[in-house]
């Protein structure tokens, strides 16, 4: 950690923040030039308060030189981690889809969308059984029920399933979900990551709306904190200023996140565009630049079909969509 | 609820909508000009899903005309609310500051924060117990110990408490919490709010850092939807661009709450900027533009005070400004 | 144009309204629900101000049902506009490459990278003689001199050339480049944009770091509304909370574009992302989803080629990139 | 400037960008870590181009010690300057209000509302003659006739006036104006700030929509480099993710940028929020906070006073707010 001081700095604030950071069990290093002076602090910084440290006044500027995630961190785990999802494999060169309707709403529908969407090589099957909602008003999905008629559809098809968690007193009726999403509001819900990080569950954990990249790796950092190294990355879209998409894909968010961790990193394009007439370009893009897999909603309700523009994407639509996937990924991978 | 379809929408598909829409028990009425048609949906529209609507390929847009929340909402609620805090009223002209430090740290250190802040009028002792950080591996807060030192500071001063519960589990030992702040990361944490809204307790609902002022008066609504009337809603900074100060403060949150809400809102300077040296001018703002209150904080370490550059004020700071506030609410309310 | 009146305008308040519209030269078609009024406005109501309307305190909201752009608009031109880039078509399947250093350094360094990027599969050269630049105390391009030689190097490789105009009064210097670069920070200066329509020059015009696709859209109908309709549109970034990146590139403007007009799109990933590293799978992610080309960073001096890292690739980066991005190029054209 | 290399940086990378700094003239100060190598930067680095140096493959980051703004800087100039606009003084404990119309419209309008908001303490008359619209269909002003105009309310009323110059071309027409307005869109103009850092007209520059404080202080370098030192700074909104004010009012940017220059900061919280209803309450923040001035819109038309909510007060409503204005001036001078 290197701790630049404001020249304005006394000798005698400078000494007593040395004597502080040393009773802290850091060695400091200084440096003096004419207009700064740099004191490098080695020992273990992991505990050294950077936000204190950055906020006093004679300090002009703190910087972590080691990144302050150890556990996802590709330095000393330079191999992708190949997770293991319900049976299906995921990173290290294992592409995998997910796909399937927003909510679960009905025996007929999931099991509908379930068949049509391993017909067209999805590996895993998603759905909503708890909806987070902004409105207290809004449906909130079938709970148990929900996670029943997702099991059935697991046992008809063989697609293992992926489905949102969102408060740990639900936890034991996940036994059987292979997959446990956290979603993009849960992202800093530090008392589920720690939880989780206890269980030997399988985490699909999504980008928070306004949280950055560093953040999203620091929750990956308490789950396996915890012991539980089983965690998938999704990056689902950002808040920003341009209102035409629902969200902003970042894109880049792929290749900065395999740069800086071997864990996988998957695309949502449906809740990242939230239009269906953008999913199948995004999803391909998310192929060509090296994302180890896709979310992708795929719906059969009649309204959709009839009117061909849900967020969702047709079996049909999503059928076309992975014959282009897979011509992409024999491109990306030769 | 107002849905307009675009012009290649053609007859058959805008009748088999409105046959949907009449399916869930809303009259449509429809209104049609030469480049658009207008469907005028009348009736109990709030479990009508405007997203799903406005992904329709037919469909335009739509447009909410009533807004969807309720018991928040000046409309059916047009005086202020006055909420009780421990005895302190905050709303409809009764202004109140909540002081103390980040952390709870010492017995010593929040008795002599608390016996300050109230020698210079504050109504309230902050301090947090329970303290969510974006690494594991920062210090988490004192818990259980840092409540009970709390309440020893309670007792000592008779300042009511004002302290983060982070995870429902928790929620037992926060019976002689006097106000529970929900922190901006748990914004949404849609199932915590239901709970806190079963509830008698008064909360104080801090904004998330990309969420929207109606998506706080929606998460407000879930805690008054359970039957808990006891909201204060807080302002702490949103994230932008702008990297000078740790988020942006959204001033103007105040007075356009004001216009949708009955609820009082106080403003959190110190969380918003970051930096000491710029609280005292937005607490000043704060109290010009119809704050009803402050959340501020004072910290009387040796470190802080050597350095007079924390986000933190000293208790002398903090002195100073409430002289300032005082005068300028003498201002605002004559 | 669509207005809703709120439900507390009184009918005195509304027929004042009316008048003032009709006076304006719109028909206004009234639609009265139980909860609020919509009047739909009919005729030419371009010139009517829609910020003005919406003001308005009996105004609820104001809705365009035609967009505001006419010439960039699909609408009215369904096929794909086939720019003429200095004798390189772009668009309507034709894909081009754009390369070349950021800034004309000497006539060795703009020949040598020209000669390169050509042999690579490049188009057109770029290279900036006029640099607009944070400080006033950075390096602001050779100007004229970097003109010249960039058109050396025209000559010396038959490459057509792309550069950036900052200022009309330089206008003239660019008689002889083939396509002049609108900056980011000049999407909105609006007198040049008018200027600019009144030539014959293809304009490769860059979105603004914080302007939506639709302003986007908006500038083009500048250059068009002139008369000139060589306008090639380029995504380079929009600014957000994420630091990482130097911006975040917003890829599903691409398809979006395409939605909304016939124009071009190309993807510049260099000033996008920031960094070398990120450059190739962000060029093959808008190969993947569409883009009418790309507009790619390459130089040839030693400090980088040692270092193999500057938001620059070097010749043997670039050389290997064409080749995986012509590969996508066969599996989305086929 | 402080230079923090990578741990994977072999020793004949290091030496060769160290020769390559001094042969730029400047001295290397090394300092070793165990896990990193600092170089301190000293002498004239303002020439070093540090997103080249951020850029290469060796480095881990980038920082200056010494801001790269000079003129603007507290730190050469701790007295607040005093700027003269038009026999008005601005800064160090002036506090002027600019008031009148979005656009000029009529004589009539014009004289009126000069007179009116003359009469309620406004010391400036600020009136649209050029006006930068997203649309090339939108109104864009009267243009010359509206400087006429405005020159005609400066006689009537003697109030000196403050107008925006879109483009360099129309400056001769700026003559007799007071105070040349530079929009947000054209902070970042270089060479419009250049050719006005050569005349001695005053300036008030607006920040842009994305523009961050310390590239606002930049664009202020770039007219003061030239020998023009009599620049006002405009805070007016920056551009978020919350849609429902216009911008988001950075009223923070008023102490921050205190800190740093010493210019004077005026706030114009009509274009920050576009809601007539929330200019009051933001005009008092603005007050209490510090600024050195308002800018607000003022209207007499009709239809606004009609309906008592567009952007611009009435006459009345900012008679009433001046008058608060003023009381909030006596605490925060007292």
């Amino acid at each position: 950690m290197i701790t630049v001081l404001k020249s304005s700095a006394t000798a005698e604030q400078r000494d007593q923040l040395i004597r502080w950071l040393e009773g802290q069990n850091v060695q400091v290093h200084i440096s003096e030039g004419s207009e700064y002076t740099v004191l490098g602090l080695v020992g273990d910084t992991a505990h050294i308060d950077m936000e204190l440290l950055e906020s006093l006044d004679i300090v002009d500027s703190v910087k972590r030189v080691s990144e302050p995630f150890k556990k996802v961190n590709r330095k000393f785990h330079p191999d992708d981690s190949v997770i293991d999802a319900g049976g299906v494999l995921i990173g290290g060169g294992h592409f995998a889809v997910i796909a399937g309707p927003c909510s679960v709403e009905t025996r007929e529908q999931i099991i509908g969308v379930a068949h049509a969407v391993k017909a067209s090589g999805a590996a895993l099957l998603r759905g909503g059984a708890f909806k987070p909602r902004t409105s207290p008003y809004d449906f909130q999905g079938l709970h148990g029920e929900g996670l029943t008629l997702l099991l059935e559809a697991k046992k008809a098809t063989g697609l293992p399933i992926v489905t949102e968690l969102m408060d740990m007193q639900d936890f034991d009726l996940f036994e059987d979900v292979d997959v446990i999403q956290v979603g993009a509001r849960n992202m800093q819900n530090f008392g589920m990551l720690k939880k989780l990080g206890r269980t030997d569950k399988t985490i699909l954990l999504k980008r928070g709306l306004a949280n950055s990249i560093k953040e999203l790796l620091m929750s990956a950092e308490y789950i396996m904190a915890g012991g539980n190294e089983n965690v998938i990355l999704c990056e689902r879209g950002i808040r920003t200023f341009e209102t035409y998409t629902r969200n902003t894909l970042d894109i880049s968010a792929v290749p900065v996140l395999h740069e800086l961790t071997h864990l996988p990193v998957i695309i949502d394009p449906s809740h990242a565009t939230g239009h269906a007439s953008l999913v199948p370009s995004m999803a391909l893009a998310a192929a060509a630049c090296g994302a180890d897999g896709l979310m992708i909603e795929v719906h059969n309700d009649p309204i959709h079909a009839l009117c061909d523009g849900a967020q969702s994407l047709t079996p049909a639509q999503f059928d076309e969509l992975m014959g282009q996937v897979r011509r992409i990924l024999e491109v990306v991978r030769s």
